[in-house]
């Protein structure tokens, strides 16, 4: 047995990419260049919906330094994306503002730019749809001409039977909630660089956070075999799911490339990158709820409506995830789905850190605050009452091995001190200027991945040099989440050697074993799994030269802090390094290489939507504070307790991080976030009219996590990537309630309206 | 049993680089750009031997676009080369022209050069040694002044008693031979570039051929622990040895990189590339041999000096390859090797293709057409009589697993018509202008690596995508001789994949199992045995997976082109793809990764310079055919016929082309090649000067390989990239005597020297 021993697990340590970030030496797309390499630039519509009917691209072409300019006639342009409805390049009509008519391939970036502004496109304006309800109805203009309707998709989810649920119920509500567009404003905008080689060979420098998807999907849309296309991701300046799909402008960049003969880069301005990257689905959801007079939910009748835009992207399986809360957030037993998804000329949504959970946990915690209400409970009581507890199956068939809700309830609400705080502002108080709140919203989300392909799996190759430094080749990405930390923390755990010693590599298909990719926060799990047990098998042949080396039975020896040590005493016997280097120079003349691929034990769901998707799953809980200014409108958020049951914490500031990071984004969705689409056109396609959180505006954040230690975890955890978004936007119109008595079923709770709401007594629908 | 199949072995294939250097879409360092990179470029002393007085640097300084400007009193100058007495910079003397005083890192190389120019530096002369005999004496000014004498290395091998055997010899010969200064002319020139990453990680992209020793010992020179260097390398324009050691140009770009904060490069001009890259180590050979009246040989003498410049880079280490060729090369019972290497302020060699094996060769062969003559034998008649035959062990202990030896000299002299063409210009024909004469010669080489290590073993780690695409991460580079195709070929063979589906990669020490780098014609025998094991393995995994999905006994079952085919018929079941995919997208969940690690069954040599050092060893025997012009001295090659144990041909086309690049490399050593070296000065530092063999001036190559299936051999293959640059010299300079009765000693066989010789009627010591 084992001494005692310091663990790496659960420590502090700076994210493996934190220096060069830092110091402004990690390499973005922006920043690669490559020999003889040109730059392209899209010319984009500026019509909603229209026919093209002409284009001329002759001044275009006659412009010194531009070498290659392609319209949809010049490229064989395959439809793709999850409705095969989108193409590289619009040849025959335009459906979205964003749409792409033509490309430059020029010796800069400017002269391509310029080349764009000289092309002539004649127009033939077609009827603009941008309301989804009015897109539903018979007669309306189609946005997709070969199809009978603008309605592509339609999930219907139930179990139980709702009818008999409300027939149960003391008290039933229902509302309308209205989720506005937001887009994830990565720092580091859009961009690639494609590149042939004289054997036809594609190397694409991508910010994909799917790199294995992403070559199968890119081969196919430019026509070559998978096998010629070989995906290098650079460091990513933010992906949060919006690079977990192909976007027209990257099989634009291979087609110039292929045209031209030379590497082309294509990379967005910030303006493009809010006209054309994706947006976080849209969402209008009326809730229909009902519970007994004890507390206890009975049923949840949930009818969506998404708008589409004007193709598909992931935005469309977001009802995915969404139904999931509905059925499983808290215990209820009769629960239906619906959601209709509708083309319109709008700007299309792709996924987004949460991917639907923001919206729908909106929807369902502002109704678990007004059933409480109604109820006369405690919301913080109220949820106890339905939380779900370890070894729940719930109706939609997902399985809590570990769960952490109710304390995560209990911790929040204490750290919040809730029960102080929680109802301060009666009616006496409405004549303060300043008034306070309180709220609180939980979450459920995947915490190990989603099967929602064939595989959720990861391989890992393990190696040791000469000098005791373990390279861990992983098939999961860094796309700023932290996971390589993670991952190199799991692997000098297991190994036993400083964390100093461990290497991560990525991000090159040609070399990485495979990975599904980065969502549904699985990468510390899985990929993390897949390196711990690369590590073990490592361990066990170090710990075998060791004892051959020493005469010694391997069981007497364990490896510490890159020492192998004497099992029983913890004394230091040799480093690491030397019995490697006897092991390889010595008469076994052997190092050290091991493999793994860990495939999570989840399942794809069956078409009932019905099945345990995910290994393991994450729970949390908010409590926010705020200050209302009842003068101006002003929303302040004072604090935000944050309870999440991690399963196991691995880097403490790395998950940390994401608790910062993910409140900052729940805050800006609930608070000031929107990006402004009127008539299928951005209106505030800068930082100065869109309005992130800033470091200033950030309330404290307290946090707690909760360690249930999952059994099939890396020692114990869970993922954390996108929980920490998820809460903050319910809990804080929860407890802006709380301070104004005033309910916002519509986000953000900008100062506009909610002085309006003030003034009228009640918040605009 | 498998029915008969087609097999890739012994096939054509073109290089898979071939199709990007054919199209210039190779990077080599020349191409590739950092962001951010400064441009590095070196004074260098214009005295052979002097102290420095003074370095004044303001007016480099001061001049614009200069980011950093380093002399030896700037950086911490630690000593490296195998004899420790180089430094990256010299500070207090200089000992060679192209010594190092000063570098510069600016914005441009133009500008880095210019401010070069601008640095003054005061020498007082010391005096300039140049001859190594004058150099030994004692006395001589010393070229190191913390030495006691200029001779810092002495070998000494014998086997047998010489006097013995020269009391047994019916006939004694003496010769000394002298052979010239040569250098590599890599089309690409020497060149890196270096950079830091904010946690003081240096990466530098190197065309080093031995890319884990390099990372090792530049971390020492600069001061780094091994485990902060990544080493990555980039397409290599040419290395032939040349860059299998570190040069001061290597560390300067370090130092250069962490004084300025950025990326720098540093790529030398052609005029620099013949001043400062390596030569061939220039030999004198004294060789006394005697033979009994019968033909056997009965002793080798040989005693050399070797000048090895003012600094000790591999050249100085050449008399361990050399040694075999005199102790093994034909059965002699009776050999002794003595060899001094001398500092002089001469230019310093490094290792070059056949590493010293072209200068002992030259001299025992040319030897052994004088015994020959002497004792009235036909000179194949003679080589025969004494040749090595399988099975044997050598006084040296070399053991020849396979030798096909007297294969070879039968086969090339048969292609060569040697019976009929030998002697044809006797006396009476001394009127003509072009005299015809046929020469041979034979060679000895090692043929799978040579243990100078305590490891020459090669990892390999194997991965096959969801598409049925092998990526074969080796640790082997790829220089040029087209082992990285070999390898492909390995792979595919033994998986049962057609050739188009092997990907290889290397090149990155940060991503590749270990490997000793390219030396000693290694890398098919090495590499390819590790491939070949993890291929096997991957093999094993797949045939179970199919034997599991068709429910049948694995070993019916085969895997031919890509396909699963039942191992009778030979009919095709199921592409291998889908096997792939159904292991990894079914209910297995499992992906295809293995490795391996090779280490051959060599030794290192015991402190006399014996034991087996390759685990197989290369035969071959060249017969030239050559025109020579009376009236200019012009020596033409008509015709070279090849035979070449090679074990087994891998690729045909790739060992077809060493053959044709070794017999160029070894034409130009005997014809025309030569840097003029004077007082320590090149004097012909350009291709005008400097003549290489040109496509044109080449005679018809007619190749046999000899195939003798060597059983440790990947396939039964044997190495080949040295081999054929040996012989091409002696067999010339003896088909020379042929033609015009003149035995020349001296390469290169200049029209200058030859017609001297001829109006002389003999050639000139």
């Amino acid at each position: 047995m084992a001494i005692e021993r310091e663990s790496l697990i659960g420590k502090g340590f700076p994210k493996l990419d934190a220096w060069d970030k830092a110091a402004g030496k990690a390499l973005y797309i922006h920043d690669i260049v490559r020999p003889r390499m040109l730059h392209g630039a899209i010319l984009r519509s500026d019509r909603a919906h229209a026919r093209i009917v002409r284009i001329d691209t002759s001044k275009a072409r006659a412009l010194a330094g531009v070498r290659t300019v392609l319209i949809a006639a010049d490229i064989d342009n395959v439809p793709f994306g999850h409705g095969r409805d989108n193409t590289p390049l619009k040849g025959e009509k335009v459906r979205c503002i964003r749409d792409e008519i033509a490309a430059v391939a020029a010796d800069t970036a400017d002269l391509a730019r310029e080349a764009c502004g000289l092309i002539e496109v004649e127009y033939e304006d077609l009827p603009v749809v941008t309301d989804a309800n009015e897109a539903m109805k018979p007669g309306a203009p189609l946005i997709h001409e070969n199809r009978e309707d603008n309605m592509p998709f339609r999930y219907d989810y139930s179990h139980g039977d709702v009818a008999v649920g409300e027939a149960e119920s003391d008290i039933v509500l229902e509302e309308s909630y209205s989720l506005q567009y937001v887009t994830h404003c990565c720092l580091g905008t859009s961009g690639i660089i494609a590149e042939f080689d004289a054997n036809d060979n594609l190397t694409v420098h991508s910010v994909t956070q799917v790199p294995f998807s992403f070559k199968r999907d890119i081969a196919r849309i430019v026509g070559l075999l998978p096998d010629k296309v070989r995906v290098i991701q650079v460091t990513i300046g933010g992906a949060f799911g919006s690079k977990l799909d192909i976007y027209p402008y990257e099989p634009i960049c291979v087609h110039l490339a292929r045209a031209s003969g030379q590497p082309v880069k294509l990379v967005f301005d910030r303006r493009e990158e809010f006209v054309a990257s994706p947006t976080r689905q849209p969402a209008e959801i009326t809730l229909r709820a009902g519970a007994r007079n004890d507390g206890t939910l009975t049923f949840r009748d949930a009818r969506l409506v998404h708008d589409n835009g004007g193709y598909t992207s992931w935005g469309a399986t977001t009802p995915f995830v969404m139904m999931q809360t509905f059925s499983s957030l808290y215990r209820v037993p009769h629960v239906c789905f619906e959601c209709t998804v509708v083309y319109t000329n709008n700007p299309y949504s792709g996924s987004m850190r949460g991917y639907g959970n923001l919206q729908a946990t909106f929807a369902v915690e502002s109704m678990m605050d007004a059933l409480a209400e109604k109820l006369g409970m405690d919301p913080l009581a109220f949820r106890l009452k339905n939380a779900q507890k370890p070894g729940e199956k719930t109706g939609q068939g997902l399985v809590f091995r570990t769960c952490g809700l109710e304390d995560c309830l209990e911790t929040a609400a204490a750290g919040a001190a809730w029960s102080e705080k929680r109802g301060r502002n009666g009616n006496k108080r409405r004549e303060q200027r300043y008034r306070r709140g309180i709220g609180m919203a939980s979450l459920l989300h995947v915490g190990g991945g989603a099967k929602i392909y064939h595989s959720d799996g990861c391989g890992s190759i393990l190696k040791i040099d000469d000098f005791g430094v373990v390279t861990l080749l992983t098939g999961s990405s860094e796309i700023g989440q932290g996971s390589e930390t993670a991952i190199a923390i799991i692997t000098a755990e297991t190994l036993g050697v400083p964390f100093e010693s461990v290497r991560v590599v990525n991000g090159d298909t040609e070399l990485m074993p495979w990975d599904v990719g980065v969502h549904a926060s699985r990468t510390t799990f899985v990929a993390g799994n897949s390196a711990r047990r690369a590590a073990l098998k490592a361990r066990e042949k170090l710990l075998a030269a060791a004892s051959d080396q020493l005469d010694r039975p391997s069981d007497s020896l364990d490896i510490y802090d890159g020492f192998v040590t004497d099992a029983q005493s913890g004394e230091r016997i040799i480093g690491l390094d030397k019995v490697i280097r006897k092991l390889h120079f010595g008469e076994r003349n052997d190092v050290v290489i091991t493999t793994d691929y860990y495939e999570p034990p989840s399942v794809m769901q069956d078409k009932y939507f019905k099945g345990n998707v995910s290994p393991a799953y994450a729970f949390g809980t908010h409590v926010v504070e705020v200050e209302v200014d009842t003068w101006t409108g002003v929303v302040r958020p004072v604090k935000v307790t944050a309870a999440h049951d991690i399963g196991r914490v691995i880097n403490r500031m790395g998950a940390e991080g994401q608790v910062h990071g993910g409140v900052a984004m729940g805050l800006g969705y609930g608070l000031s976030e929107e990006l402004k689409v009127e008539e299928g056109r951005v209106l505030n396609p800068n930082f100065q009219d869109y309005r992130l959180m800033t470091a200033t505006e950030m309330p404290e954040v307290e946090i707690h996590f909760i360690e249930t230690q999952d059994s099939e975890g890396p020692f114990g955890a869970k993922g954390i990537g996108e929980a920490p978004a998820i809460c903050p936007s319910p809990a804080l119109a929860n407890a802006v309630y709380d301070a104004i008595g005033i309910r916002f079923k519509r986000l953000p709770l900008t100062p506009e309206r909610v002085l309006t709401a003030i003034k009228q007594g009640k918040a605009t629908p």
